[in-house]
C-alpha cells in the first residue's frame, strides 16, 4: 500500500503480542483441551448477588443508556464508602472518584491527563503510552530463583538505579502493588522511600492496585502514608478483578480533586462514558459485598501461597532443557527463552502459561527469561489437571 | 499546586462541556421534571430479545471474562454477516471487523492507529484528538433557515474550502452520515466527490455511520462506491445506537485488513478489550434482529420527518428574543447565543436541548448559534409534553 497510508509509529511493526502467540499455540497443540493458566481470567463466575444486580439493571431504562462521563453516582458513592476506611479519610464521591473502562483505560486517562511530549514517566510495568518517554526500572529477581522456591518479597528494587532515574523531566512514577506478574506486595518501607523521592522531585504517583483484595501479607496503599502523598497520588482499582468479572470493563480512579478532574476529562475524550448496567451492578457489589460475606480472606479463595498478592505464580524453569533443534514457529524462535518454554509447554504438555519477558524491555529481558507466569484463579479440577500434566516436565529436566 | 503537577494541555483549561452545563441547568430549573431532549439517549429500553440475550450471557463463565482484544468471535461474525449485504461483498470477520468500546473509542483507535504529530485531519465533527492538526470544514446552514422549515439536505458542503484544505500533510478525513447534529445524509454525488479528492490526495477516510439504521432518504456508504474507496475507508458503527442501548459501549469498525489491523492494535492499547456479556448480547441482536422484525423502517419508530437521518431535529430560533438583562450564569454568559437559548428554555419552559456550537470551533460558531438540537428518540408522552411546553416560547417571539 502507498507509503502515505502507513500506520502511526506507535502501532507499526509491533511484535505479535503474547496473547496471540499463546492462543495460537493452544489451538495448534495436540493436547486438547489445553489447561489455560495463561491469561488471568477467572475460571468461575462472579457471585450470584452481583449477577442478579446486573440482570435487574438491564431491566431499567436509564441503566441501559449513557452514564455520566465520570460514572454513575451510585457507583461513585459505593466506592467512596468502600474505600474511605482504607484511605483513613472520607472520600468525596463527586470529586475524588471517577469511573473508567477497566483499569487499563483508567491508566491511559491518567497519562492523557498529565503527560505531555517531553515528559518522563518512571515505570515498573508493561503498559506503553504514546508521547512522553518511559524509563523502566525493573524489579531484580531473587538471586537463588533457579535453585529454590522463594517469596515474591525477594524481588527487590535497585534503589541506586531508581534514584538516578529521577530528573527534572520526570512527571510521574507508576507502581503496581500487588505486582503482576511477580506477586510482590511493596512493603511500607519501600513505599515510604518511593514516596519521599516523589515528594522531593515533585513527581505524581500512579499506583496500580487492581489486586487490592488479593494479598497474603500486609498491604499498604502509598496514598495513605501521609497527607502530602495523598495529594499527589492517583490509585487505580478494578471492579472486574474484585468481582471475578474481567470482561465487565469497570475500573476506577481515586485521588484528590485537582488530579481526578483532569483524568476524568481525558476519560471523556477516550471513551466518553463507561458501561452503564455493569456499573450499576458493581455499585451493588460494593454496597453488599460485606453482607454477602464476599470479602473473605483471599487465602481461602486462591490456592497459591508463594506470591504475596495477586493470582499469579511465577515458576523458574532454568532446569528445563529444551530439546535441540526443536521446531519453534517464526513468531517464537527469535524471542527470549521464556517464549519458547511457553510454546513448548502448551504443545508438549497442554498447559498454557505466559512468558514474563513480554512485560520487560528487550535489554532487560534476561532478568525474566527463565520464568513462566501461571494464573491460579481457576477451579480445583483445572489446577489438579495442570499439576498432573506439569509432572511430565521431568523428562526434560537436567 | 506546584507548577510541576500541572495537567497536560489537551485537558487543561477546557470550557465546561455542554453536557455538564445542560445538566446543571436542568437541576436548577423550577420546571420539574424537565423534558430532556438534550442528550441523544433513548427514553425506552432495548428490545426484549436483546435484554434476554444479555441476561443469558451473564450466566456464562466465559462471557464474564476478558473478550479477545479484537472482540468476541460471535459478534465479529454476526457483524460480518449483517453488513456484507450492505457492503456488497463478503466481509471477513477475522480481519475486516474489530470491536471497540463504543464508537467514540473506535474513532480514537483510528486516530491512534494512523495519526502522527504533524499529520493533518480534515474534520466535519466534534471529537478532538491529541497530536496532529485538525482542519475543520463546517457544513453551511440553509440560507433561509430563520424563516422557513427546511430539509437537512440544505446544509451544504463548501467545496472550494474543502478542496483547498487538502494538502501534502493531510492523512485522514472524517465524515459523519447521517450527520449529528444536523441530520443530513450525504448524497451519493457528494460522497463520490469527497472520495475522488481522497483518492487523488491519498487520504484515509473515517466514515462515522453510527446512525446507519436511522435514515429517511437513500443512504450511501462511501466504502461501497468503488473497490478503491473500500481500500482506504474505515466505517464506524454502534450497537448501542442500533439497539437503543447507548450505555452498553459496544462499537465496531469495518474496513480492509491492512487498516483494521492497526486500529485494533491501538484499541488494545487504549481499553485492552471491550465489555464481554454485552458483546455477546449484541451478537445475538444482529443475528436475530430480522427474525424479530426489529429493523422496521425508522419512520415507524421515530417521530421526526425533517432530518434525513439520525434522531435529532435542529430548530432555528432566530425569532426568539431573549429578555434584556436576563441573569445567565458565568458558564453560559460568555458562550454563543445558542448556549443562552438552551439555558433559557430549560429554566423558563423545562425543556432541555443542546446548543450545536459545542460542535463548532469558536471562529465558526456563528454558523450554528441560532439553532438548538432536540433529541427525538423519546416516548410519545415525552414528545407531547415537550410540544405543549415549547408553545410557551411564543411569549418571546418577535
Amino acid at each position: 500500500m502507498d507509503e502515505k497510508f502507513k500506520p502511526a509509529k506507535r502501532v507499526a511493526g509491533q511484535k505479535p503480542d503474547v496473547w496471540s502467540i499463546v492462543n495460537e499455540a493452544a489451538a495448534a497443540s495436540p493436547k486438547q483441551p489445553i489447561v489455560n493458566m495463561g491469561q488471568g481470567f477467572f475460571g468461575y463466575n462472579p457471585p450470584r448477588f452481583i449477577l442478579d444486580a446486573a440482570k435487574s439493571a438491564l431491566d431499567r431504562v436509564e441503566c441501559n443508556q449513557y452514564s455520566p462521563t465520570k460514572g454513575r453516582p451510585r457507583l461513585k458513592k459505593a466506592l467512596a464508602d468502600a474505600y474511605s476506611p482504607f484511605f483513613g479519610r472520607k472520600l468525596d464521591p463527586e470529586t475524588e472518584v471517577t469511573i473508567t473502562t477497566g483499569a487499563n483505560e483508567g491508566m491511559l486517562s491518567a497519562f492523557m491527563g498529565f503527560i505531555e511530549p517531553g515528559d518522563e514517566v518512571i515505570y515498573l510495568s508493561n503498559i506503553e503510552m504514546p508521547g512522553g518517554t518511559i524509563r523502566y526500572v525493573p524489579l531484580q529477581p531473587p538471586k537463588n530463583g533457579a535453585t529454590r522456591t522463594s517469596s515474591a518479597a525477594n524481588w527487590t528494587i535497585d534503589w541506586d538505579t531508581l534514584e538516578s532515574t529521577f530528573n527534572a523531566k520526570t512527571k510521574m512514577i507508576v507502581i503496581n502493588t500487588p505486582h503482576n506478574p511477580i506477586g510482590k506486595v511493596f512493603s511500607k518501607d519501600e513505599l515510604t522511600r518511593i514516596g519521599d523521592l516523589c515528594l522531593k522531585h515533585k513527581v505524581l504517583i500512579l499506583s496500580d492496585e487492581v489486586y487490592d483484595r488479593l494479598y497474603y501479607v500486609p498491604f499498604t496503599r502509598i496514598a495513605t502514608l501521609s497527607p502530602e502523598l495523598a495529594e499527589i497520588t492517583i490509585t487505580v482499582g478494578s471492579a472486574g478483578k474484585n468481582f471475578y468479572a474481567t470482561g465487565w470493563r469497570v475500573g476506577y480512579l481515586i485521588g484528590p480533586p485537582q488530579l481526578i478532574k483532569y483524568v476524568a476529562a481525558a476519560h471523556t475524550r477516550i471513551c466518553y462514558s463507561s458501561v452503564s448496567p455493569l456499573q450499576e451492578a458493581a455499585a451493588i457489589g460494593f454496597e453488599e459485598a460485606d453482607k454477602n460475606g464476599f470479602w473473605t480472606p483471599p487465602s481461602q479463595r486462591c490456592k497459591a501461597s508463594i506470591p504475596e498478592g495477586g493470582y499469579f505464580v511465577l515458576a523458574n524453569l532454568t532446569k528445563v532443557k529444551l530439546p535441540e533443534g526443536y521446531d519453534f514457529p517464526p513468531q517464537v524462535k527469535d524471542r527470549p527463552r521464556d517464549f519458547k518454554m511457553s510454546w513448548f509447554l502448551i504443545v508438549e504438555l497442554g498447559v498454557a502459561a505466559i512468558p514474563p519477558t513480554e512485560f520487560y524491555t528487550d535489554e532487560r529481558a534476561h532478568l525474566a527469561e527463565d520464568w513462566l507466569r501461571f494464573a491460579v484463579c481457576k477451579n480445583d479440577d483445572v489446577l489438579e489437571t495442570a499439576k498432573d500434566r506439569l509432572r511430565g516436565l521431568k523428562k526434560w529436566m537436567v
